[in-house]
């Protein structure tokens, strides 16, 4: 459950995937969730996600703060309110184009901008930052600002859908490292015997 | 202030309602409604205005039980949490259909889809009743119960936009006869001084 928490911060999510599982392979996990989390979780269950999300230049524990620097700034933008060392690992991969391209003058417009969006909408910034640049984010989140509320609330869920994808695929990876590294492989059909491992595991994180 | 809140339940929606006050006329008022509610109040402020209507079957103190006679239904069916005696005479007017074809049958099955939408939406069936029969508001509900929490959100929001418009045609309508009893109607451009003491006594409010 904690798991599936940490894949999306929405509890009824979290409960439902829970009540499903196990999954036999990731796409399995994927399929349901986007399931559950668009025609399953009410609009209060997303916004509970949504604030599982730290705005930028907030820490984990909400205090606000302006970042100051690169390193705080790639701390506040990607790390969750319940952290946890798998996680962070996940969220390093998630932000490293971001990462790499971020300045301080584009990490404070960053957080200009994500300060102006949490102020219309009343939720935080959301995006799957996978892949995006600093100034690729930068465009969209002034492109989104001029949205209605109701338009950018759908958008920001399907942005949490997409983070949520990537954090199963995850979990899965994960687990099946872990079962590698502390389980002997056994020979026949490996693969069936290799998903229905990682189900088990899964279902009774 | 307090009669735009009366006229929907958002505090951002009275705030800025109050802030762009005086309207001419009660189209100019809806106009800057509509704007307001769709385009400005975030989706909290649609949550926060859902909430100020009680549940079918409970009273304004937001006690659950469950109705047992036609006129139990109908004070719970339309009452709003902040009863003024101004809104207590819209909703009558606003029930008359319902009322009239109202049966103990049909209540107890509304009372049972409402709690059945409230479960799956987490706010309550919100609906603009005017001029509608109670088999019409069952045959809606449970249309509307299959729809995804998203779209049902919007939905819910263009019913309490509908809402809206009627009480501030209503409000005006009230300040109108108010002001008709109370000042002695000038000679002249009758409708333009009328239509300039009903802003400010609108925007005073």
């Amino acid at each position: 459950m904690e798991e599936w928490l940490a894949c999306c911060g929405s509890a009824k999510f979290a409960q439902q995937m829970a009540a499903v599982a196990p999954f036999s392979n990731p796409q399995e996990a994927i399929d349901a969730a986007k399931d559950i989390w668009f025609n399953k979780v009410d609009v209060n269950g997303w916004l509970e996600a949504f604030a599982a999300h730290p705005a930028i230049g907030e820490s984990p524990s909400n205090t606000v703060k302006s970042p100051t620097t690169t390193a705080e700034f790639s701390f506040s933008l990607f790390c969750y309110t319940q952290i946890t060392a798998v996680i962070a690992k996940w969220s390093n991969g998630e932000q490293s184009t971001a990462l790499a391209t971020a300045t301080d003058a584009t990490i404070q417009e960053l957080y200009y901008w994500n300060s102006q969006y949490r102020q219309k909408f009343g939720f935080v910034f959301l995006i799957c930052a996978s892949g995006r640049s600093t100034p690729e984010i930068l465009t969209e989140i002034k492109k989104r600002y001029l949205n209605r509320p109701i338009i950018e609330f759908e958008l920001a869920a399907k942005e949490q859908m997409k983070i949520t994808e990537l954090r199963i695929s995850k979990l899965f990876t994960a687990n099946a490292t872990s079962a590698s590294t502390t389980r002997t492989p056994r020979c026949g059909d490996n693969s069936q015997r290799f998903c229905a491992r990682l189900a088990i595991s899964v279902s009774n994180l």
